[in-house]
């Protein structure tokens, strides 16, 4: 339901190509992509937390923690999680594959897969796939057209490609940060939550790398939720080929900032395009939390509010049910008195406050309805105890998400 | 969806009346119960964990503190909560008014409310509904009669009403105890999540009826879930009045734990007809986990599958998508090595393994299909560590789940 967020012409960051195929794990539908970056380039990533843990995974994992990344090959239609012995080396020969046909080595080679889980990969389509995205990048098409293609070819559940670029001068130099981005169900905020692929040409050290991610992580996509399930797969990882050719940038500098606040642009952005295309969706909701005495609370109402089946499925019905908002604020764990809480509901057609003191208060269900008509809506609670905020990201839920989800293996 | 659980004509334990109305909240149907006890009873209850309590559990959790309690008042409805002062004084007003009505102390009554939250109490209607509903108790009519109308009157979204009852033979007398229910949304286990009144004519003393209630709603209750939400206003609440004319029970006697079976046996009872009237349940679920370290980890694992919104809408669509049974007992925070897993799907038509080892094993689809076209299915998971065990209870999640609770309030 929601369209495409209109995208200018992306500037790609200085020396990545992508492609994105048809290899025929899905029917119709694109299903292998690669990134390959001419230079290898330093790596960080925050991977699911999840216990079950997919074999790209577990792969990509070891590959990160002792290797700097030339390429990541990624297949879409199957997870290849719970596959055993056999998952992993098939993940080993996606790498191994790849790397042969770029010529680079395997060790650097980052793996994903996203789809269903618990079936063998089609290791013969996969290497076929593999062969003939590598002639692809050599003779290299539009380079545009070749982002939108990768970005198709991750998508699982998802309804539209999730792109988005920003440009920054560090050191004089122009950065630039791509991400691209899947995820539609099985989204919960427990760290990075879906599958991120974060590039730039900026040339900065390994570890402040990691920082920027790891903060940036925290406040983007772990603030988001669909379905309140945490995937086997889920994998965000940022690339950065020193091709800008900046000054090195280095931890809790200057240029440190600005690098961070351009990332968590790009992943704020890609988070929020996750949630608009959630399971199902009709409405996007963001839920602020204001006045709070720390973050962690703001945090925690935030997060068990956006995750709230109720909640969810009183927005869908147009209907300002704000007991069901302050009830998820009350069981989230946090500590504030809801005795002091006010809530409003507000979007470009008005503001509304529907809940003073922590109880009801006479509001217009009249220009609640034009409110909540529209598919962006802000949830605004103001704890009245303290300075901290945090903002989450999710969606409604919808007859769709049981028919998506009702008949998805099958 | 499911039927009424047939009852053998219920035998009430000795001393209590009780009856339901209509007094005018809820449109036609009945909405205001009372259960009296001729003499004051030992009690102990358990109430919300949510921060957000509704006025009525405030009160009762003050009453049944200080004071043994004589009589019971619901209303359905309206819920009473984040109703601020006016939500307290209307609660008390209840109380007051029932122990008018009855010629018993104010401090003795115990006083529910469920149904919407935020709106005022229509306190008019509620004062008349006490002044009718007192006179019935004082003629009295069939008892079975007045169970069940009590049953209904304490009703919101539930499609029938819940009772069950179980007699034993302590010190050589006949106690009876006797559970009426209500519950099919905002159910999530977390310190009861309905409203259970347990009524029981036992002499037991009152610390060990409280230790009696507590284990026992652990183990029944506490193990359901519909949606994850945790209400405002729920309450389990046991009345003892002695009535049997038994020896007075103590804790950590054998006649204890004789008693303690009997009230798990009604609580379970309970417990499992609330999820299978879960809102738009199509399916009653059952997962067991065996082969656990620890009681807490089985307990992790089970009530993490039953809530995860992937597994119940896979099981509303018939589909053995088992990778999304392994992946939530993976984000269930309880420690286990995913490889040694083993998943069956189990019912009175047969019995499959659809996961040996963590990963996929090739089933037959076939006769998974024949399997989940019933109403009843164990998920049965075996994590082949240790001796440990626990069983939670829930539903599939269904279209009707999102039309019930999309305009609920309107």
């Amino acid at each position: 339901m929601f369209e495409l967020i209109s995208q200018k012409t992306i500037n790609l960051p200085i020396g990545y190509k992508m492609a994105g195929i048809h290899c025929g794990i899905k029917k119709s539908k694109k299903d292998l992509g690669v990134i390959y970056s001419v230079e290898k380039a330093n790596a960080a990533a925050v991977f699911t937390t999840n216990k079950v843990k997919a074999a790209p995974v577990l792969l990509s994992m070891k590959n990160i923690e002792n290797n700097e990344i030339q390429a990541i090959i990624v297949n879409s239609g199957n997870a290849n999680a719970c596959t055993g012995e056999k998952g992993y080396s098939d993940s080993l020969e996606m790498a191994s594959k790849t790397a042969l046909a770029l010529d680079i080595l395997p060790e650097d080679v980052f793996v994903c897969s996203t789809g269903v889980i618990g079936m063998p990969l089609d290791m013969e389509k996969i290497v076929s796939g593999i062969t003939k995205i590598s002639q692809i990048l050599s003779t290299g098409s539009e380079k545009n057209d070749d982002l939108l293609n990768f970005a198709n070819a991750i998508m699982t559940t998802d309804t539209f490609p999730k792109v988005y670029s920003k440009e920054v001068l560090i050191h004089g130099k122009k950065i630039t940060i791509v991400g691209i981005a899947k995820g539609s169900g099985m989204i919960h905020p427990n760290m990075a939550t879906m599958l991120s692929f974060i590039l730039t040409d900026a040339n900065i050290e390994k570890s402040a790398l990691n920082k920027a991610l790891k903060n940036s992580v925290n406040d983007s996509y772990n603030m988001i939720s669909v379905d309140g399930d945490t995937s086997t797969n889920d994998t965000v990882v940022i690339l950065a080929n020193k091709k800008a050719a900046n000054k090195e940038i280095f931890e809790d500098t200057e240029e440190f900032y600005i690098f961070c606040e351009a990332l968590n642009e790009v992943n704020t952005a890609l988070a929020k395009m996750i949630v608009k295309d959630g399971e199902g969706a009709t409405k996007f909701l963001e839920v602020e939390v204001t006045g709070a005495k720390t973050v962690e609370d703001a945090k925690l109402i935030s997060r068990t509010v956006i995750k709230s089946n109720l909640v969810k499925t009183a927005f869908f019905g147009e209907d300002a049910n704000w007991g069901r908002i302050i009830a998820a604020a009350g069981y989230s764990g946090a500590n504030f008195d809801p005795g002091n809480v006010y809530i409003y509901l507000e979007n470009k057609v008005g503001k509304i406050n529907v809940c003073q003191n922590g109880h009801f208060i006479n509001f217009s269900e009249e220009k609640a309805k034009e409110i909540l008509k529209e598919k962006e809506i802000k949830i605004l609670i103001n704890l009245r105890e303290g300075k901290e905020k945090a903002v989450s990201w999710g969606c409604d839920m919808s007859y769709d998400y049981i028919k998506i989800n009702g008949g998805y293996r099958s």
